[in-house]
């Protein structure tokens, strides 16, 4: 289950002081001899991207989509920190690049945690040589611990396809919402796929998974999400590597929002009947990010008139009169009004970990689901303070 | 300080059942002869708007703008409930109609409180009796008591102009959000104004003060501001007039956020440098309702990399480098990075009871501020169960 699975990649992760008390806070994932390979990325559409992102896509760029390598650390986000933030980002491809014995362009770099506060490079470069020495093919592991911050798991993917495989880390619990991958990833697969394909199949699993999630409605400045394509075990057909790699993204996806800061439920919010899909997907975003529905949530409360409530003010076409919706299956609201239901089985669904909060406008044929959790006391006690 | 201060106004409320534990829930506002005056009303963009905004939407479609009362009850808002719930509606007009000797088109309905419970509505009928007996000119304070549902505080004011006053009454706590008018207000004024420069002002009135206020970010069925002019002071100038109606509209939503459910903060949200006003709105809403911001708020942090991620993916034009955050006037963040300041000055206007938090976009003229309240853990436990 490690980003290492597929042939041609090693990882590493490894405390260098950015976090302080010793946990690991710095992580690489490289192709195993050094070489720059294919490579596609999806960044964050805020328009405060941080350092790191403005310099993994400028690399990018300059090697038309190849690179030998992703370093990542946590525990501080190198955002709003300016052009020092972009020369430490700089530094920090120099510095692996030299290591690893290719070009500082060739490395892609990430980073996360708090927004403003300068990122200090003598840790990094403390670091980076156990780093880069520690690099084994059972390393993914001890990469994908090192990436968390709020997190309380790893977030993992190994996905096989037809003598290829497509695997993942990530990582994200809060500053997520479903706009261009809000969180950091990083992909790993042995098929062979030119940089071209391997951006659009990586544009097309992203649009599918991570941005169809929402913890907290917030597009964080560092979302990255990052595929290499060692080429090892020859090329894929077409469909099923698209296939597998919205399979790895939407499971990285569920992961994350599973793991969403002090949730208590996994939701999937499902709306059809919808005149059109990118009408059904405003309006199942709108209920997934309202701060009612998600509090309801959290309580056990099927209180489905939050429910329509949002619905009526998601800006798509709506007339209450054909709403049902139904919370584990139980229909609690028909053509926009109370109706009988087995409060039994509905108390069971809304007492589990995870939440079907399906809605049918009965207008079209458009559809949606937006995975999102619920808002809760222990939500409100991680962000109150960064102290 | 009360709805009825205006010359030519009765009101009154009363318990009739609906809440229970006698707990007041049925307010009436009328003209002291039960003549129609010009009225005007500002109702929820909400599609799913509930039987009393319809019913009243429709009587002063009928009636051209006039209108002899308004009645209002809470804890129940009658909606998502159908033809049942147009035809409750209806009914309270009706029966406040015959005690008061008016048209049944003549009379104005609001509701809140949950949505999707039928209204019965017995308890109305029981009440009405009671309720208009009990009208006079001193009842304002007993209407604005029985409007209130989760407000832990009556909203109440009065503007005097030359010669002629405005007040009014208004509630919400949340399900607040600044998109026409979400909550109920009933205003008065002796003031004499026609039905059509009535509604011209009290929808500017309305832009510039309900709906540049959020607690929550959810747009309420219910919501309605009505406008009822007895025209006994004779006419006003115009300018003052709107100036007056403004004040007393940005008065009760102020009085709304400083009670937002479970708020320890009123936070002012001030945009400015922004390319246009409208910019300026939409990127100091994408502040006030971030989830993120309004924790940090409530922690008393000042943890502006939270502003500037919200502000950059607000979808306005924005440069982080030419970006400034104050908190109380002290400067945290500079041309997007983090700058010395007063560290003592900044932790007193932390925790005070109000925040300024000051955004300059560094671009062009455009100016906004919205009104909002901080996120805390009583907001949680007020929402998590209806019961």
């Amino acid at each position: 289950m490690t980003v290492t699975a597929p042939g041609g990649f090693v990882a590493n992760g490894v405390a260098c002081g950015i976090k302080g008390g010793g946990r690991p806070d710095l992580a690489l994932v490289a192709t195993d001899d050094g070489r720059a390979v294919p490579a596609a990325a999806v960044f964050t559409s805020n328009q405060a991207a941080a350092a790191p992102v403005q310099v993994s896509r400028r690399h990018l760029v300059a090697t038309a989509g190849r690179a030998a390598a992703v370093v990542l650390n946590s525990g501080n986000a190198n955002a709003a920190t300016g052009a020092a933030g972009l020369h430490v980002s700089e530094r920090t491809c120099d510095l692996v690049a030299a290591s690893l014995g290719c070009r500082r362009e060739e490395v892609l770099v990430c980073s996360t945690g708090l927004i403003g506060i300068p990122l200090p490079v003598d840790p990094i470069g403390a670091g980076v040589g156990d780093l880069v020495a520690g690099l084994d093919a059972e390393g993914g592991t001890r990469a994908a611990d090192a990436i968390l911050t709020t997190d309380t798991r790893r977030k993992e993917v190994v996905v096989r396809g037809d003598g290829w495989a497509i695997a993942g880390m990530a990582k994200g619990a809060a500053m997520l919402a479903p706009d261009m991958a809000t969180m950091l990833a990083v992909l790993t697969t042995d098929a062979e796929v030119e940089p071209g394909p391997l951006q659009a199949a990586l544009a097309a699993a992203t649009a599918a998974s991570f941005n169809r999630m929402t913890v907290d409605g917030a597009t964080s400045t560092n979302d990255a999400v990052i595929l290499l394509a060692s080429g090892r075990a020859g090329p894929p057909a077409r469909e099923p590597f698209a296939a597998a790699l919205t399979d790895a993204c939407a499971s990285l996806a569920l992961q994350m929002a599973a793991d969403a800061e002090g949730a208590t439920k996994l939701v999937r919010v499902r709306v059809r009947g919808a005149h059109t899909d990118a009408q059904a997907v405003a309006a199942a975003r709108k209920v997934a990010e309202s701060q009612l529905v998600k509090c309801s949530l959290y309580g056990r409360d099927p209180y489905w008139g939050r429910v329509v409530s949002e619905l009526g003010s998601a800006g798509v076409e709506f007339d209450v009169d054909f709403v049902s919706i139904a919370y584990g299956g139980v229909v609690v609201c028909r053509d926009g009004v109370a109706c009988g239901h087995d409060a039994r089985a509905l108390a069971a669904h809304m007492a589990g970990r995870e939440i079907d909060l399906d809605a049918d406008l009965g207008l079209g044929e458009g559809t949606a689901e937006i995975v999102t959790a619920d808002l809760t006391h222990a939500y409100v006690d991680e962000n109150m303070t960064t102290s």
